[in-house]
C-alpha cells in the first residue's frame, strides 16, 4: 500500500505540501499512521503540470533521505501536484512501478491493490485497448487500472471511466472466485481539474482526507502563513492528514469521489459500472 | 543490444571469465567491437548454479564500475555462468529488464531484438501459457522469448521449443506486416546442458563465437594458466572474442544452434517452425 | 542508527541469520525494536570470508525488498558474517558509507555515533595514519573510527586499539566542548576472531547482546533446526534478538568487549585509553 | 575525465541545451570525439539557478538513458546552466562526486584531474579552511579543487584564488615529486557571473571551447531557431562542441580564463600563483 496526496490551488512551492507540514508525506513515508505499513520506502513519484503538459519526477529510493527530491521541492512551483510514496505489494521497486503514471496530459495515482492480481493480471491485461496497450511500462496493479479507465474513457467521463474499471475489475474477479476484488484511492488528473476516488469491494476503503474550505481555515489559523496567500478554491485530497489543525481535514465518504476544479467542487456516490 | 558470455566447464572463478580477459565482457561494456552499439553500459546481470538452483545478480549499473559485481566475482566459482551486459532498445533501464532471466531451473539471455516490438507485443504476450503470464516481471522483448520458448516446451525440447517461438514471433510479425522480425543469439541452460542460438530472420545475424576444443587450446598456449587446469569440455559461447589468442575462437554458423553437455558438444541447423 | 549482526561459527546459509528468524536482521529494517530508529532503510551490507579474504556486498537499497540479497543469501555459506542495515545520521545514503567497512583482511562495523561529528571529524582525520588515509572512501563517522583503530594497532591489539581509538574520539570532543563524544556499538574481524564492543561515553549504550551456548541452546530446543548441526562454539551477537527464545540472548554489558574465537570466548571491561 | 557545458544568457530550457544538438553532452555521454574517454556514464548533474539559489540535480545513473534527467529538461528553464557527465579517475560513482558541486551560491564543476591525487589528498585537505572542511561530502580531487578554491578567496577573487588553488597544488604536488601536477577545464558561478579556466602543468590541458558571439552567429545562421531569440550576452562554453555549425565555436587558448557577465566579457592570461 502507499500514501499519496494531491494539490489543486494557487501556485505553491512543493516543499510547502511534503516537507514543511508536521505530519507530511516525508515523515509518512518513515512513519505512517493510517497506513497498511508503518513505512513507505519502496519508492516514490511527484508528478505536476507545466503549461499544461504533465512531468513526472520518479525514483526507487525512499524519499526521506533522497536529495534530488529535496532540491527540486525548493523550487518547482505548480498549482497542481500529485506525490506518492510507495510500499510494494510485491511487484519489483523500479521507476517504471513508481506513480504518478502519466498518458498525454493524464496523471493517475494509486493507494490500495487488486486482490489476487497475479491471478487476474492477464484478463485485465486483455481489456486494455490494443492502442494503448504498447504504453504500459511497468508492472503494477495501479498501472494497469489506470489503463483500463483511459480504455473506459476517462478522456471523456472520468467517473463513468473509473466506474466502468472498477466494475471490470470485479467482474473478472467474481468469475476467478476472487472476493473482495478492489481496494482503492486513487487521484487523477488532466492539469485543469483532479478528481479523487474511494472504493472498496469490501466497503472498508482505505483512509482518504479532503482539506476544509480554504476560507474557513484561513478564519481559524489567522497565523498559519500559507493559508493566508492560498487561493479560496486551493484544496488538498490526501491518504492521511498532515498535523494537527483540529477541522482541517474531513473524511471522504466511503464509496464516494470529488472533482477538485475551478468554481464548486462537487462529490458524488461512486458505483462500479459493468 | 547487447553482449553476453555463456561459460559450461569446470569450475571457474567469474572473475578468470569477465574480467581478466584482455577484451573481457566488462571491457566490451565500454568499447564492445563487433555489437551494434559500442557501449553497453544500461545494466548487466550474471547467473550461475548452486547445487542445482540457478541464482542471478542483476544491476542497473554499467558493469565497468560496479563493485557489487568486483567483489562477487572473486569469490563465486561455478560450472555455468550466463553473464550479460545491456544496451537497452528502448525499454527501461531496470533490474527486472536484466538477463540473464529465471524460471524454475531455467536460465536465458539474449542479444537482438524482435522487430517494432511495441507493434506485436500484444499478440506475442497473449500466447504465453496463462500459467506463466504471471511470472513476466519486466518489460522486454528478450524476456517474452523466454516466456514463449517455455510455454513451447523449452523444458522437453530447448531447440524444438526455441524453433517454434521463433516460427510464431515470424507468424505475428508477418500478420503485422512486420519484415525482418526476429535477430536473436540466445543462450540458455537448465544447470545440466547449455544451448546457444544464433538466428536472424534477415539471415543476417548478430555474431557469435564458440571457443575451440580445451585440448587443443592447451598444445598452442602451454602458458596459459587457466586452460591448463581447465577441463578438457569446457566451453565458452561469446558474442564476441575476448582476445587476440589465434584459433581461439570459431564463428557459430548463421541459423544454427549448439548444445554444450557432458560428452560430445552438438551443433545443428536451427529452422523456424510454425 | 542502525542494526547489526556478527556471526561466528560453523558454516552457515546466509539467509538463515538474516530472514529466517522471526524477528530477523530483515524484518528490524522495517520495525526495530530498541533502535533509535524503528527505519533502518538506508543502504545495507553483509561482509563475509572466502579463502581467508573479506569480501562485502553492499547496496543503497532498503534491505527488506532487495533481490539481490534474497538471491545472494541463499546461497552464500560462510563461518563468519557480518551484517549491516543502516540508519543514516546525517551522512549521503551511497555504498561507500555502508558497512561492513573492509582494509586488508579486517572487516569492521557499528552502530551509533560520534557526537557533533561535523564539528570534530577534520581533528580525527589528521590523526589516520597518512598511509591509510587515502583508503578512506566515504564519509561516516563509522568509517573513520575503522582507520583511526587501524592508526592506534587494531592488527595487533584489537582491544587496546579500540580502547585507543575512544580515548582520542574523546579526548578531540573534550577539546571541542562536545560532550557525550561517543556511541558504538562495534564488531570487527580479522576472519579468525571476531571482537565485539559496547561502549558509550555516557554510559548508556546502545543495546548488544550475544547468544547462549548452543550446548545450552540445543538442550531447551531440541527441535530447533540449525541448532542441531551448529558447532559448539557458534556464535550471535546482535543489536536487537532475533525472536522470542527465551535464554537465547544475554546483554552485552554496559563498557564492555568479547573475542569471540576458537576454544573459550572471553569478554572484558572496556575502558577508553589516552 | 569528464565533459562539461556551461551557459549564461537569456532564459532556455535545459533541453535546448543537453539533448536538441546534434553532437550534445547526451550524445557525448556515449560517443565523445575529443575526451580521453570516449564514454562518460558514471553520473552526471545539472545545476541552476532560482532565485539567486542554486540548485543541483545529481544522478549515479548513466545521463542517456535517464528519464528524469529528459522530463526535467523539457521543463526547466533558467539563465545559467552548469551540466556535467562523469566518466571515474578511480573514485566511487556516488552522488556524492557528482558535479555540479555546491556552497553558498557558489556551483562548480571540473573535467580533469590531479596527478597521484591519492598520494597528495592528505596535505590538499589540511589546507581547507576548517570552517569549511565539514561541507565536504564526497571525495573527488574536483570537489576538494572547490573547497580548496573557496578557502583561498572564490568570493571575492575567483580567478585569483583558482590561480592560487592551482599554485598550491602543484607546490604539494612538487614536494612529493610528483609531475604534472594539474589537469583541468573548471566552470563556477556565484549566479551573476560565471567564469571558466583552462589550465594544465603540462601545457597540454583538455579542450575547451566557447560561442561565437550571438550577433554574428545570427548572421551566419539566419534559420537557426534558438538564436534568433537568444539575447545577445548569451554565451556557452563546453568541453566539446556541439555540432559542425561552422564558426561557432572558439578555442578556449591553453592556460587561459574567461568571464561571462552582463556586457563585455573578458579573457585573461592564468598563471597559478604561490
Amino acid at each position: 500500500m502507499c500514501r499519496w496526496l494531491a494539490y489543486y490551488g494557487s501556485p505553491i512551492r512543493l516543499e510547502e505540501l511534503i516537507y514543511k507540514p508536521s505530519h507530511s508525506l516525508i515523515d509518512q513515508s518513515l512513519r505512517s499512521k493510517l497506513g497498511v505499513e508503518t513505512t513507505n520506502g519502496d519508492g516514490f513519484g511527484v508528478g505536476w503540470y507545466v503549461g499544461g503538459e504533465p512531468t513526472v519526477f520518479h525514483s526507487v529510493d525512499p524519499a526521506w533521505n533522497n536529495r534530488n527530491l529535496r532540491n527540486l521541492a525548493t523550487h518547482i512551483e505548480s498549482q497542481i501536484f500529485l506525490a506518492h510514496i510507495r510500499a510494494s505489494t510485491g511487484t519489483p521497486v523500479q521507476e517504471s512501478n513508481c506513480h504518478p503514471f502519466r498518458y498525454g496530459r493524464w496523471m493517475w495515482m494509486h493507494n490500495g491493490s487488486i486482490a489476487q492480481f497475479a491471478t487476474l493480471k492477464r484478463d485485465l491485461v486483455l481489456a486494455v485497448d490494443p492502442e494503448l496497450y504498447p504504453f504500459i511500462e511497468g508492472s503494477t496493479d495501479s498501472e494497469l487500472m489506470f489503463y483500463l479507465a483511459l480504455t473506459f474513457g476517462l478522456g471523456d467521463d472520468p467517473p463513468g471511466a473509473v466506474a466502468r474499471m472498477a466494475g471490470f475489475v470485479e467482474d473478472i474477479a467474481a468469475a476467478h472466485g476472487v472476493p473482495d476484488a478492489l481496494q482503492m484511492t486513487v487521484a487523477t488528473s488532466d492539469g485543469e481539474r483532479m478528481w479523487a476516488f474511494r472504493y472498496s469491494t469490501a466497503r472498508h476503503s482505505r483512509s482518504l482526507f479532503f482539506s476544509t474550505d480554504v476560507r474557513a481555515l484561513r478564519d481559524l489559523y489567522p497565523d498559519y502563513p500559507w493559508l493566508q496567500h492560498a487561493s479560496d478554491e486551493s484544496r488538498l485530497v490526501v491518504s492521511e492528514p498532515f498535523g494537527t489543525l483540529a477541522g482541517a481535514w474531513n473524511t471522504v465518504p466511503e464509496n464516494s469521489y470529488g472533482v477538485i476544479q475551478e468554481g464548486v467542487d462537487r462529490m458524488g456516490v461512486f458505483r462500479p459500472r459493468t
